[in-house]
């Protein structure tokens, strides 16, 4: 299963498959049955029953976490809306492949594999303020990046970013996405402030206007996407395909998902919100998309570091589930 | 170094030590070097200096976590305060040994040793309505075996509670300490609602009125407490001498642990709250006690379940902390 064209992908994720049944009946059973009074572990209840359901089996494990970060870069960085320079994207691909980043040491503290997928670095996207970022063969061919870069032997998805000038691409996609002013988009990025701001802002103001006539979702992401968001959107397509259950990271990422959900009805269904980030746009997303976030410890870096982090939360879900005695193994009045 | 009366505990507490000065600067000073943009980890950076300065290191390792569990059985349950009968406490325990419980499994997720310590559950505190919980003798044998319960050799201590009419004596404990009306701090325990929790409220403002006259934290403790709380305080005061940080629970664990900081001040200062429980009051307690909590998933569990959950984000916190490469390191360019 793979695609060709834009038109083949959503022909594809009309198709997806959808949780199971039979698991979300049996994980919401055994959720009733277990040693604790009913609700008391809460959304951790909801979680676990979540990803029951997604995987398959009332009472599923989870112990093969994949990471994946996307790298690319933005012909809109030449407009000075980043703190650092572009060339920062290829060092810190290179401190990805070290493992000296963040997200290396929260890949490893929470036993996930993290794969770094780097898109074409010396080939920036088009500045989206004066046309569409990518033609069709390029973003297919980020698209079908992540796409393949999924394990499929994975049981849960982290997908990360990094791309100097990508907070103001997500920026652009949420405003065409969601509506309202640019500015109510535009947050500090990784360092952004005063006059970066401002520049921000107006690159974003002048992207809604040349880009008016957008279409869907997947148009909106070839015109005023990145490769590694595109990578990200591919992966996400390809976990659903394959019931892989995924951990949305912050403002990036979720703009980039959010070009699915406007692509196809419950694109997202097999997705959380890893966490609320510093980003100030990131919760008025996050509310677009109806996701609640997990964590909210003001993180705002990128590279999947929030996603990574909520493993955690997700681990000790499934391992209250599916490790918990009921009532009755255990011997416990139950109230 | 033991006690052997609340006053030598007092004592105690008066001497214990601070965070490590140059453990902290060093921690600083590593963390603005790193390779992520300054303040990008949000609340990650904070934790893992705060756990440096314990730990008397600027690079820090998490890896030998202690989860213990506290059990006690409360006069005042004879009161209708609790949806489960008192039998379920001594219950609760077989499963917490068998391993079937919420914490078992969350101890497991996170490395945690876990130890679980019963205390006296064939003798019940008294009614504290109408007298003191414990005497003094009573009290300081609980204090004790919680002090004695801490391995010298773990990095972060995780304390919980089992103990059917505990919520009721930590409304109480909080009522006496921070004041307001009874039923300002009275909240559904594991699952209490109408009549029974009007029946606590009235035990929590009967209570009152008995301990008019209740002294400093430790005071309160003897009197509205129970054994699984003042051995949760007596944990926490041996955490404290071995410079072990501490993640607090929930409602009863904070409840126990602010008699401490209300008998010292900065006793708590190497205590972090872990999160958030859905009992109405516990945020209330946390603002009193000026401690933001890591998570907010409304738990309201007890075992010790929701500090074990957020053993994760501190593990996080320290992996970045101490595992990630320098931009000197890395050859990134410092924006």
């Amino acid at each position: 299963m793979s695609f060709e064209t834009l038109d083949e992908l959503r022909a594809l994720l009309g198709e997806m498959p959808g949780p199971d049944a039979a698991a979300l009946t049996g994980a919401a059973d055994r959720n009733g049955h277990l040693t604790k009074p009913p609700g008391a572990l809460g959304r951790l209840e909801d979680l676990a029953q979540w990803y029951a359901g997604w995987r398959g089996t009332a009472r599923p494990v989870l112990d093969a976490p994949q990471v994946i970060v996307f790298a690319g870069k933005h012909g809109v960085a030449a407009r000075g809306v980043s703190a650092f320079p572009p060339e920062v994207t290829v060092q810190m691909v290179a401190n990805f492949a070290a493992g000296g980043a963040a997200i290396n040491q929260l890949a490893q503290a929470f036993g996930a594999r993290m794969d770094v997928v780097p898109l074409e670095l010396d080939r920036p996207t088009q500045d989206f303020t004066t046309g569409p970022a990518m033609s069709e063969a390029e973003v297919v061919a980020a698209l079908r990046a992540g796409w393949d870069a999924v394990d499929a032997a994975s049981d849960l998805l982290v997908v990360g970013e990094m791309g100097i000038g990508n907070t103001t691409s997500a920026s652009a996609i949420a405003a065409r996405l969601f509506g309202g002013e640019a500015a109510d988009w535009t947050g500090r990025g990784t360092g952004v402030e005063g006059a970066a701001r401002e520049a921000m802002t107006a690159v974003v103001a002048q992207a809604l206007a040349t880009h008016a006539d957008a279409g869907d979702g997947l148009d909106v992401l070839r015109r005023l996407g990145g490769r590694e968001l595109a990578g990200m959107v591919g992966a996400i397509a390809r976990a659903r395909s394959l019931s892989v259950p995924v951990i949305l990271d912050g403002f990036i990422c979720t703009a980039a998902a959010a070009t699915l959900a406007r692509t196809c009805d419950g694109a997202l269904d097999h997705c959380v919100a890893g966490h609320l980030s510093a980003e100030g746009a990131h919760g008025r997303m996050l509310d677009a998309l109806d996701k609640q976030p997990l964590l909210s410890l003001g993180l705002r870096l990128g590279e999947g570091s929030g996603a990574a982090l909520a493993i955690g939360v997700l681990k000790g879900a499934i391992a209250c589930h599916s490790g918990m005695a009921t009532f009755a193994e255990a011997g416990v009045a139950d109230g």
